[in-house]
Protein backbone atom coordinates (compact mmCIF):
# COMPACT_ATOMS: atom_id res chain seq x y z
CA UNK A 1 0.00 0.00 0.00
CA UNK A 2 2.94 2.09 0.97
CA UNK A 3 4.38 1.51 -2.30
CA UNK A 4 1.68 2.39 -4.31
CA UNK A 5 1.37 5.77 -2.27
CA UNK A 6 4.53 6.56 -2.92
CA UNK A 7 4.00 5.78 -6.94
CA UNK A 8 1.18 7.46 -6.90
CA UNK A 9 2.74 10.66 -5.22
CA UNK A 10 5.38 10.54 -7.69
CA UNK A 11 3.10 10.36 -10.93
CA UNK A 12 1.17 13.24 -9.41
CA UNK A 13 4.24 15.15 -9.06
CA UNK A 14 5.65 14.67 -12.50
CA UNK A 15 2.57 15.45 -13.84
CA UNK A 16 2.04 18.88 -12.01
CA UNK A 17 5.47 19.64 -13.40
CA UNK A 18 5.06 18.09 -16.47
CA UNK A 19 1.55 19.38 -17.51
CA UNK A 20 2.21 23.27 -17.45
CA UNK A 21 4.82 22.63 -19.94
CA UNK A 22 2.72 19.99 -22.21
CA UNK A 23 -0.06 23.06 -22.01
CA UNK A 24 2.37 26.16 -22.54
CA UNK A 25 3.44 24.06 -25.84
CA UNK A 26 0.17 23.62 -27.40
CA UNK A 27 -0.38 27.03 -27.25
CA UNK A 28 2.66 27.96 -28.74
CA UNK A 29 1.66 25.71 -31.66
CA UNK A 30 -1.83 26.47 -31.56
CA UNK A 31 -0.36 30.50 -31.63
CA UNK A 32 2.24 29.79 -34.99
CA UNK A 33 -0.78 27.70 -37.02
CA UNK A 34 -2.88 31.08 -36.29
CA UNK A 35 0.21 33.33 -37.68
CA UNK A 36 0.72 30.94 -40.54
CA UNK A 37 -0.22 33.02 -43.79
CA UNK A 38 -3.04 31.54 -45.34
CA UNK A 39 -3.60 31.67 -49.27
CA UNK A 40 -7.02 31.10 -50.65
CA UNK A 41 -7.22 30.76 -54.43
CA UNK A 42 -10.04 30.89 -55.58
CA UNK A 43 -12.10 28.72 -58.30
CA UNK A 44 -14.72 29.27 -60.54
CA UNK A 45 -16.19 27.60 -63.69
CA UNK A 46 -14.35 28.72 -66.60
CA UNK A 47 -11.38 30.24 -64.34
CA UNK A 48 -7.87 29.63 -66.29
CA UNK A 49 -5.58 27.09 -65.20
CA UNK A 50 -2.31 29.17 -64.94
CA UNK A 51 -3.76 32.17 -63.57
CA UNK A 52 -4.80 30.18 -60.54
CA UNK A 53 -1.89 26.99 -60.41
CA UNK A 54 1.06 29.69 -61.39
CA UNK A 55 0.54 31.26 -57.82
CA UNK A 56 -0.66 27.99 -56.11
CA UNK A 57 2.47 26.25 -56.99
CA UNK A 58 4.77 29.91 -55.56
CA UNK A 59 2.74 29.17 -52.18
CA UNK A 60 2.95 25.44 -52.52
CA UNK A 61 6.92 25.66 -52.73
CA UNK A 62 7.48 28.26 -50.36
CA UNK A 63 5.42 26.12 -48.27
CA UNK A 64 8.10 23.80 -48.85
CA UNK A 65 11.10 26.12 -47.88
CA UNK A 66 9.55 27.74 -45.16
CA UNK A 67 8.32 24.79 -43.31
CA UNK A 68 4.84 25.69 -43.18
CA UNK A 69 4.80 28.97 -43.12
CA UNK A 70 2.64 29.61 -45.40
CA UNK A 71 -0.54 27.11 -46.37
CA UNK A 72 -2.40 27.57 -49.51
CA UNK A 73 -5.59 26.32 -50.81
CA UNK A 74 -8.20 25.76 -53.46
CA UNK A 75 -11.06 27.19 -52.61
CA UNK A 76 -14.69 27.80 -54.41
CA UNK A 77 -17.62 30.26 -53.57
CA UNK A 78 -20.12 27.44 -53.31
CA UNK A 79 -17.58 24.94 -50.97
CA UNK A 80 -16.38 21.78 -52.14
CA UNK A 81 -16.64 21.15 -55.54
CA UNK A 82 -14.98 20.08 -58.79
CA UNK A 83 -14.57 23.15 -60.70
CA UNK A 84 -14.32 23.33 -64.79
CA UNK A 85 -11.27 25.53 -66.26
CA UNK A 86 -12.33 27.17 -69.35
CA UNK A 87 -11.67 26.34 -72.98
CA UNK A 88 -12.99 22.78 -71.86
CA UNK A 89 -10.02 22.24 -69.74
CA UNK A 90 -9.81 19.69 -66.82
CA UNK A 91 -11.03 20.33 -63.81
CA UNK A 92 -10.03 20.96 -60.31
CA UNK A 93 -11.41 19.87 -56.47
CA UNK A 94 -12.33 22.98 -54.81
CA UNK A 95 -11.26 22.06 -51.26
CA UNK A 96 -13.09 23.98 -49.37
CA UNK A 97 -15.84 27.13 -49.22
CA UNK A 98 -13.81 30.35 -50.00
CA UNK A 99 -13.93 32.41 -46.30
CA UNK A 100 -13.45 35.72 -46.76
CA UNK A 101 -13.46 36.43 -42.80
CA UNK A 102 -10.33 34.37 -43.16
CA UNK A 103 -7.07 36.72 -42.57
CA UNK A 104 -4.57 36.10 -45.25
CA UNK A 105 -4.15 35.83 -48.56
CA UNK A 106 -7.51 35.92 -51.11
CA UNK A 107 -6.40 35.05 -54.74
CA UNK A 108 -8.51 36.09 -58.05
CA UNK A 109 -7.47 34.22 -61.48
CA UNK A 110 -9.01 34.89 -64.33
CA UNK A 111 -10.72 32.83 -67.57
CA UNK A 112 -10.01 31.16 -70.16
CA UNK A 113 -11.86 31.76 -73.16
CA UNK A 114 -12.23 33.51 -76.06
CA UNK A 115 -10.48 37.04 -76.11
CA UNK A 116 -12.85 38.98 -77.77
CA UNK A 117 -16.21 38.65 -79.06
CA UNK A 118 -19.54 38.24 -76.82
CA UNK A 119 -19.98 34.34 -77.56
CA UNK A 120 -20.78 31.89 -73.87
CA UNK A 121 -17.20 31.50 -73.88
CA UNK A 122 -15.78 34.52 -74.03
CA UNK A 123 -13.62 35.86 -71.46
CA UNK A 124 -16.04 38.84 -70.51
CA UNK A 125 -19.40 36.14 -70.59
CA UNK A 126 -17.43 33.90 -68.19
CA UNK A 127 -16.24 36.43 -65.87
CA UNK A 128 -19.98 37.98 -66.14
CA UNK A 129 -21.34 34.53 -65.39
CA UNK A 130 -19.08 34.24 -61.61
CA UNK A 131 -20.21 37.79 -60.30
CA UNK A 132 -23.56 36.45 -60.21
CA UNK A 133 -22.62 33.85 -58.11
CA UNK A 134 -22.33 34.04 -54.38
CA UNK A 135 -18.78 34.59 -55.24
CA UNK A 136 -19.68 38.53 -55.21
CA UNK A 137 -20.57 39.33 -51.81
CA UNK A 138 -17.64 37.27 -50.85
CA UNK A 139 -15.23 39.30 -52.63
CA UNK A 140 -16.53 42.58 -51.04
CA UNK A 141 -16.50 41.17 -47.17
CA UNK A 142 -12.69 40.26 -48.57
CA UNK A 143 -12.02 43.54 -49.36
CA UNK A 144 -14.11 44.94 -46.56
CA UNK A 145 -11.46 42.69 -43.93
CA UNK A 146 -8.37 44.53 -43.05
CA UNK A 147 -6.58 41.53 -42.64
CA UNK A 148 -6.95 40.19 -46.09
CA UNK A 149 -4.84 40.83 -48.89
CA UNK A 150 -6.88 40.47 -52.26
CA UNK A 151 -4.84 39.52 -55.39
CA UNK A 152 -5.49 39.20 -58.68
CA UNK A 153 -4.06 37.44 -62.27
CA UNK A 154 -5.20 38.48 -65.35
CA UNK A 155 -8.72 38.65 -65.69
CA UNK A 156 -8.92 38.76 -62.04
CA UNK A 157 -8.81 41.81 -61.77
CA UNK A 158 -12.38 42.41 -63.46
CA UNK A 159 -13.91 40.84 -60.89
CA UNK A 160 -13.55 43.17 -58.57
CA UNK A 161 -14.10 46.12 -61.12
CA UNK A 162 -17.23 44.77 -61.82
CA UNK A 163 -18.39 44.86 -58.49
CA UNK A 164 -17.26 48.15 -58.64
CA UNK A 165 -14.75 47.46 -56.20
CA UNK A 166 -11.29 48.86 -57.89
CA UNK A 167 -13.19 52.74 -58.54
CA UNK A 168 -10.36 55.18 -57.95
CA UNK A 169 -7.75 52.38 -57.26
CA UNK A 170 -4.34 51.80 -58.86
CA UNK A 171 -4.89 48.03 -61.15
CA UNK A 172 -3.59 46.02 -63.84
CA UNK A 173 -4.88 43.02 -65.66
CA UNK A 174 -4.30 41.11 -68.64
CA UNK A 175 -3.49 43.97 -72.29
CA UNK A 176 -6.26 43.01 -73.80
CA UNK A 177 -9.06 43.87 -70.51
CA UNK A 178 -6.87 47.32 -69.79
CA UNK A 179 -10.56 49.52 -71.49
CA UNK A 180 -12.83 47.28 -69.90
CA UNK A 181 -10.75 47.84 -66.26
CA UNK A 182 -10.94 51.93 -66.95
CA UNK A 183 -14.70 51.76 -68.14
CA UNK A 184 -14.82 50.62 -64.11
CA UNK A 185 -13.23 53.31 -62.95
CA UNK A 186 -9.80 51.97 -62.43
CA UNK A 187 -6.85 53.45 -62.57
CA UNK A 188 -5.26 51.42 -64.93
CA UNK A 189 -1.54 50.86 -64.73
CA UNK A 190 1.06 49.39 -67.56
CA UNK A 191 3.13 47.42 -65.06
CA UNK A 192 2.97 43.54 -64.57
CA UNK A 193 2.53 44.25 -61.12
CA UNK A 194 0.46 46.71 -59.27
CA UNK A 195 -0.25 47.54 -55.38
CA UNK A 196 -2.67 50.46 -54.56
CA UNK A 197 -2.36 49.57 -51.33
CA UNK A 198 -0.68 46.58 -49.47
CA UNK A 199 -4.26 45.19 -49.08
CA UNK A 200 -4.77 45.09 -52.59
CA UNK A 201 -2.41 43.74 -55.33
CA UNK A 202 -3.32 43.08 -59.30
CA UNK A 203 -1.51 41.65 -61.68
CA UNK A 204 -1.36 41.34 -65.52
CA UNK A 205 -1.97 38.74 -68.06
CA UNK A 206 -1.65 34.76 -67.29
CA UNK A 207 2.46 34.35 -66.67
CA UNK A 208 2.50 37.68 -64.26
CA UNK A 209 0.66 35.21 -61.90
CA UNK A 210 4.44 33.99 -60.83
CA UNK A 211 5.00 38.04 -60.27
CA UNK A 212 2.12 38.70 -58.12
CA UNK A 213 2.84 35.14 -56.09
CA UNK A 214 6.29 35.46 -55.42
CA UNK A 215 6.15 38.96 -54.58
CA UNK A 216 3.94 38.26 -52.00
CA UNK A 217 6.18 35.83 -50.90
CA UNK A 218 9.14 38.06 -50.71
CA UNK A 219 7.04 41.07 -48.83
CA UNK A 220 4.79 38.14 -46.59
CA UNK A 221 7.80 35.64 -45.61
CA UNK A 222 11.47 37.46 -47.28
CA UNK A 223 13.47 37.47 -49.68
CA UNK A 224 15.15 34.01 -49.02
CA UNK A 225 11.89 32.01 -49.70
CA UNK A 226 11.28 33.87 -52.68
CA UNK A 227 14.51 33.45 -54.01
CA UNK A 228 14.75 29.54 -53.22
CA UNK A 229 11.17 29.52 -55.08
CA UNK A 230 12.85 31.35 -57.98
CA UNK A 231 15.78 29.13 -58.42
CA UNK A 232 13.45 25.78 -58.09
CA UNK A 233 11.37 26.89 -61.02
CA UNK A 234 13.92 28.52 -62.77
CA UNK A 235 11.88 31.82 -63.00
CA UNK A 236 12.81 35.36 -61.80
CA UNK A 237 10.71 37.87 -60.86
CA UNK A 238 9.71 40.47 -63.59
CA UNK A 239 9.22 44.12 -63.72
CA UNK A 240 9.26 46.72 -60.88
CA UNK A 241 5.61 46.06 -58.42
CA UNK A 242 4.33 49.58 -58.91
CA UNK A 243 2.78 51.83 -55.95
CA UNK A 244 1.91 55.26 -56.00
CA UNK A 245 5.03 56.23 -54.37
CA UNK A 246 8.37 58.28 -55.36
CA UNK A 247 9.24 60.48 -57.93
CA UNK A 248 6.53 60.92 -60.90
CA UNK A 249 7.91 60.33 -64.18
CA UNK A 250 6.91 63.46 -66.55
CA UNK A 251 4.28 62.52 -68.99
CA UNK A 252 5.48 63.62 -72.27
CA UNK A 253 2.59 62.93 -73.85
CA UNK A 254 0.81 65.62 -71.57
CA UNK A 255 3.41 67.87 -71.41
CA UNK A 256 5.33 67.47 -74.54
CA UNK B 1 -49.63 6.55 -105.51
CA UNK B 2 -48.17 8.96 -108.00
CA UNK B 3 -47.68 11.60 -106.09
CA UNK B 4 -45.33 9.37 -103.79
CA UNK B 5 -43.24 7.88 -106.52
CA UNK B 6 -42.81 11.82 -108.13
CA UNK B 7 -41.39 12.45 -104.23
CA UNK B 8 -39.15 9.15 -104.13
CA UNK B 9 -37.75 10.25 -107.01
CA UNK B 10 -37.30 13.90 -106.59
CA UNK B 11 -35.55 12.10 -102.39
CA UNK B 12 -33.42 10.22 -104.62
CA UNK B 13 -32.64 12.70 -107.22
CA UNK B 14 -31.52 14.92 -104.28
CA UNK B 15 -29.74 12.36 -102.47
CA UNK B 16 -27.31 11.79 -105.42
CA UNK B 17 -26.64 15.26 -106.01
CA UNK B 18 -25.96 15.79 -102.43
CA UNK B 19 -24.15 12.41 -101.37
CA UNK B 20 -21.06 12.87 -103.29
CA UNK B 21 -20.58 16.41 -101.64
CA UNK B 22 -21.04 15.38 -97.86
CA UNK B 23 -18.54 12.45 -98.83
CA UNK B 24 -16.32 15.06 -99.99
CA UNK B 25 -16.22 17.35 -97.51
CA UNK B 26 -16.33 14.21 -94.81
CA UNK B 27 -13.43 13.09 -96.49
CA UNK B 28 -11.81 16.17 -96.51
CA UNK B 29 -12.29 16.62 -92.91
CA UNK B 30 -10.99 13.81 -91.92
CA UNK B 31 -7.85 14.03 -93.69
CA UNK B 32 -7.69 17.76 -91.80
CA UNK B 33 -8.21 15.56 -88.41
CA UNK B 34 -5.21 13.68 -89.38
CA UNK B 35 -2.72 16.75 -90.67
CA UNK B 36 -3.80 17.83 -87.17
CA UNK B 37 -0.74 18.29 -84.61
CA UNK B 38 -1.84 16.47 -81.47
CA UNK B 39 -0.37 16.88 -78.36
CA UNK B 40 -0.57 14.11 -75.35
CA UNK B 41 0.61 15.44 -72.07
CA UNK B 42 1.52 12.60 -69.43
CA UNK B 43 0.54 12.54 -65.87
CA UNK B 44 1.92 10.29 -63.67
CA UNK B 45 1.10 9.99 -59.93
CA UNK B 46 3.27 13.30 -58.23
CA UNK B 47 3.36 14.77 -61.85
CA UNK B 48 4.16 18.86 -61.18
CA UNK B 49 1.62 20.70 -62.18
CA UNK B 50 2.73 23.61 -64.01
CA UNK B 51 5.53 21.42 -65.67
CA UNK B 52 2.38 19.48 -67.06
CA UNK B 53 -0.10 22.32 -67.48
CA UNK B 54 2.45 25.39 -68.80
CA UNK B 55 2.44 23.60 -71.70
CA UNK B 56 -1.17 22.26 -71.54
CA UNK B 57 -2.02 26.08 -71.79
CA UNK B 58 -0.01 27.13 -74.67
CA UNK B 59 -1.26 23.69 -76.45
CA UNK B 60 -4.91 25.05 -75.70
CA UNK B 61 -4.28 28.40 -76.28
CA UNK B 62 -2.64 27.91 -79.85
CA UNK B 63 -5.51 25.14 -80.89
CA UNK B 64 -7.79 28.31 -80.06
CA UNK B 65 -5.83 30.78 -82.63
CA UNK B 66 -5.21 28.19 -85.16
CA UNK B 67 -9.02 27.54 -85.19
CA UNK B 68 -7.71 23.41 -84.11
CA UNK B 69 -4.62 22.85 -86.24
CA UNK B 70 -3.38 21.52 -82.62
CA UNK B 71 -5.26 19.23 -80.32
CA UNK B 72 -3.95 18.41 -76.85
CA UNK B 73 -5.06 16.44 -74.25
CA UNK B 74 -3.97 14.81 -70.67
CA UNK B 75 -3.05 11.00 -70.64
CA UNK B 76 -1.98 8.38 -68.41
CA UNK B 77 0.07 5.39 -68.74
CA UNK B 78 -3.31 3.34 -67.07
CA UNK B 79 -5.49 5.30 -69.45
CA UNK B 80 -8.52 7.84 -68.09
CA UNK B 81 -8.04 8.09 -64.28
CA UNK B 82 -7.83 10.80 -61.67
CA UNK B 83 -3.98 11.49 -61.33
CA UNK B 84 -2.89 13.17 -58.30
CA UNK B 85 -0.06 15.90 -58.20
CA UNK B 86 3.02 16.03 -56.22
CA UNK B 87 3.50 18.30 -52.89
CA UNK B 88 -0.38 16.83 -52.20
CA UNK B 89 -1.58 19.01 -54.25
CA UNK B 90 -4.76 18.75 -56.25
CA UNK B 91 -5.22 16.05 -58.57
CA UNK B 92 -5.90 16.56 -62.52
CA UNK B 93 -8.26 13.96 -64.58
CA UNK B 94 -6.55 12.03 -67.47
CA UNK B 95 -8.89 12.14 -70.52
CA UNK B 96 -7.18 8.80 -71.77
CA UNK B 97 -4.41 6.05 -72.28
CA UNK B 98 -1.08 7.67 -73.78
CA UNK B 99 -0.84 6.01 -77.42
CA UNK B 100 3.05 6.30 -78.09
CA UNK B 101 2.29 5.14 -81.56
CA UNK B 102 -0.05 8.11 -82.20
CA UNK B 103 1.97 11.03 -84.17
CA UNK B 104 2.45 14.13 -82.66
CA UNK B 105 4.17 15.48 -79.77
CA UNK B 106 4.51 13.41 -76.30
CA UNK B 107 5.54 15.53 -73.57
CA UNK B 108 6.38 14.45 -69.96
CA UNK B 109 6.59 16.50 -66.84
CA UNK B 110 8.67 16.37 -64.07
CA UNK B 111 7.68 15.40 -60.33
CA UNK B 112 6.91 17.93 -58.10
CA UNK B 113 8.59 17.10 -54.58
CA UNK B 114 11.64 17.50 -52.09
CA UNK B 115 14.43 18.39 -54.60
CA UNK B 116 16.50 16.35 -52.11
CA UNK B 117 16.90 13.75 -50.21
CA UNK B 118 15.40 9.91 -50.33
CA UNK B 119 12.55 10.32 -48.18
CA UNK B 120 9.05 8.90 -50.32
CA UNK B 121 8.31 12.27 -51.72
CA UNK B 122 11.12 13.12 -52.54
CA UNK B 123 11.59 14.29 -56.80
CA UNK B 124 14.04 11.31 -57.49
CA UNK B 125 11.96 8.56 -55.59
CA UNK B 126 8.40 10.08 -57.21
CA UNK B 127 10.22 9.45 -60.53
CA UNK B 128 11.60 6.39 -59.65
CA UNK B 129 8.57 4.92 -58.91
CA UNK B 130 6.69 6.42 -62.17
CA UNK B 131 9.08 4.18 -64.54
CA UNK B 132 8.38 1.23 -62.57
CA UNK B 133 4.96 1.68 -64.49
CA UNK B 134 3.65 0.51 -67.56
CA UNK B 135 5.19 4.01 -68.45
CA UNK B 136 8.23 2.90 -68.86
CA UNK B 137 7.30 0.87 -72.01
CA UNK B 138 5.34 3.22 -73.71
CA UNK B 139 7.97 6.18 -73.35
CA UNK B 140 10.34 3.56 -75.13
CA UNK B 141 7.97 3.00 -78.11
CA UNK B 142 7.22 6.47 -78.30
CA UNK B 143 11.03 7.09 -78.59
CA UNK B 144 11.59 4.53 -81.08
CA UNK B 145 8.26 5.92 -83.25
CA UNK B 146 9.88 8.49 -86.35
CA UNK B 147 6.38 10.64 -86.05
CA UNK B 148 6.74 11.42 -82.58
CA UNK B 149 8.60 14.35 -80.86
CA UNK B 150 9.30 13.49 -77.05
CA UNK B 151 9.43 16.63 -75.22
CA UNK B 152 10.47 16.90 -71.50
CA UNK B 153 10.29 19.58 -68.58
CA UNK B 154 12.07 19.77 -65.63
CA UNK B 155 12.65 16.15 -64.12
CA UNK B 156 10.70 14.96 -66.57
CA UNK B 157 13.76 14.39 -68.52
CA UNK B 158 14.90 12.29 -65.66
CA UNK B 159 12.38 9.57 -66.78
CA UNK B 160 13.60 8.24 -70.10
CA UNK B 161 17.04 8.84 -68.68
CA UNK B 162 16.41 6.18 -65.99
CA UNK B 163 15.36 4.04 -68.75
CA UNK B 164 18.76 4.56 -70.71
CA UNK B 165 16.73 6.67 -73.21
CA UNK B 166 19.44 9.76 -72.96
CA UNK B 167 22.55 8.08 -73.77
CA UNK B 168 24.48 10.71 -75.31
CA UNK B 169 21.91 12.55 -76.21
CA UNK B 170 22.21 16.51 -75.58
CA UNK B 171 19.18 17.19 -72.83
CA UNK B 172 18.98 20.12 -69.98
CA UNK B 173 16.54 19.26 -66.71
CA UNK B 174 16.17 21.65 -63.54
CA UNK B 175 19.60 22.58 -62.52
CA UNK B 176 19.08 19.90 -59.16
CA UNK B 177 18.88 17.20 -61.55
CA UNK B 178 22.19 18.33 -63.96
CA UNK B 179 24.38 15.74 -62.49
CA UNK B 180 21.82 12.70 -62.12
CA UNK B 181 21.27 13.38 -66.03
CA UNK B 182 24.88 13.54 -66.71
CA UNK B 183 25.05 9.92 -64.42
CA UNK B 184 22.59 8.70 -67.14
CA UNK B 185 24.71 8.97 -69.72
CA UNK B 186 23.20 12.29 -71.51
CA UNK B 187 25.30 15.13 -72.54
CA UNK B 188 23.59 18.00 -70.02
CA UNK B 189 23.79 21.29 -71.90
CA UNK B 190 22.95 24.59 -69.67
CA UNK B 191 20.02 26.07 -71.41
CA UNK B 192 16.52 26.56 -71.12
CA UNK B 193 15.46 24.14 -74.06
CA UNK B 194 17.26 21.55 -75.62
CA UNK B 195 16.98 19.90 -79.14
CA UNK B 196 18.84 16.97 -79.70
CA UNK B 197 17.25 16.11 -82.82
CA UNK B 198 14.01 17.66 -84.07
CA UNK B 199 12.35 14.15 -82.26
CA UNK B 200 13.89 15.00 -78.84
CA UNK B 201 13.11 18.49 -76.74
CA UNK B 202 13.62 18.73 -73.38
CA UNK B 203 13.55 21.69 -71.13
CA UNK B 204 14.97 22.60 -67.64
CA UNK B 205 13.02 23.74 -64.61
CA UNK B 206 9.69 23.78 -64.31
CA UNK B 207 8.76 27.41 -66.07
CA UNK B 208 11.47 26.58 -69.05
CA UNK B 209 7.94 24.26 -70.02
CA UNK B 210 6.83 27.34 -71.72
CA UNK B 211 9.53 27.90 -73.46
CA UNK B 212 9.41 24.42 -74.81
CA UNK B 213 5.98 24.65 -75.67
CA UNK B 214 6.49 27.73 -77.54
CA UNK B 215 9.50 26.45 -79.56
CA UNK B 216 7.12 23.55 -80.92
CA UNK B 217 4.60 26.12 -81.73
CA UNK B 218 6.48 28.21 -83.75
CA UNK B 219 8.31 24.59 -85.10
CA UNK B 220 5.17 23.16 -86.21
CA UNK B 221 2.39 25.79 -86.64
CA UNK B 222 4.54 29.07 -87.58
CA UNK B 223 5.45 32.22 -85.45
CA UNK B 224 2.30 33.92 -85.86
CA UNK B 225 -0.10 31.02 -83.53
CA UNK B 226 3.04 31.03 -80.58
CA UNK B 227 3.48 35.20 -80.95
CA UNK B 228 -0.44 35.36 -80.68
CA UNK B 229 -0.11 33.11 -77.22
CA UNK B 230 2.74 35.14 -76.14
CA UNK B 231 0.57 38.16 -76.39
CA UNK B 232 -1.93 36.59 -74.37
CA UNK B 233 0.05 34.97 -72.09
CA UNK B 234 2.33 38.08 -71.55
CA UNK B 235 5.27 35.92 -71.89
CA UNK B 236 8.06 35.65 -74.15
CA UNK B 237 9.87 32.66 -75.15
CA UNK B 238 13.14 32.66 -72.85
CA UNK B 239 17.14 31.68 -74.03
CA UNK B 240 18.40 29.78 -77.49
CA UNK B 241 16.93 26.75 -78.53
CA UNK B 242 20.63 25.02 -78.07
CA UNK B 243 21.25 22.13 -80.71
CA UNK B 244 24.42 20.82 -82.17
CA UNK B 245 24.77 23.22 -85.15
CA UNK B 246 27.38 26.10 -86.61
CA UNK B 247 29.94 26.99 -84.82
CA UNK B 248 31.25 25.97 -80.56
CA UNK B 249 32.25 28.19 -78.43
CA UNK B 250 35.72 27.70 -77.34
CA UNK B 251 36.20 26.32 -73.70
CA UNK B 252 37.96 28.55 -71.59
CA UNK B 253 37.89 25.88 -69.06
CA UNK B 254 39.79 23.24 -71.07
CA UNK B 255 41.55 25.62 -73.19
CA UNK B 256 42.72 28.68 -70.72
Amino acid sequence: MNKWFRLFMSLALILTLVAPTVSAKENEKETKKENRLHVQIVLFDGFDLLDALGPYEVFAAAEMYSGGAVTVELVSAEGKRSVPSGLNGPALEAEAALDPNRSGIILLPGAAGKPAGTSTDSISNILGRAVKTSLAGKIKTAFENKNVTVATVCGGSLLPGMLGMLKDKYAVTNQIGMDALRSMGALAIDARVVEDNPRLVTGGGVTSGLDVALYLVERELGPQIANAVENLFEYEQRGTVWKADGLEPIDFAANP
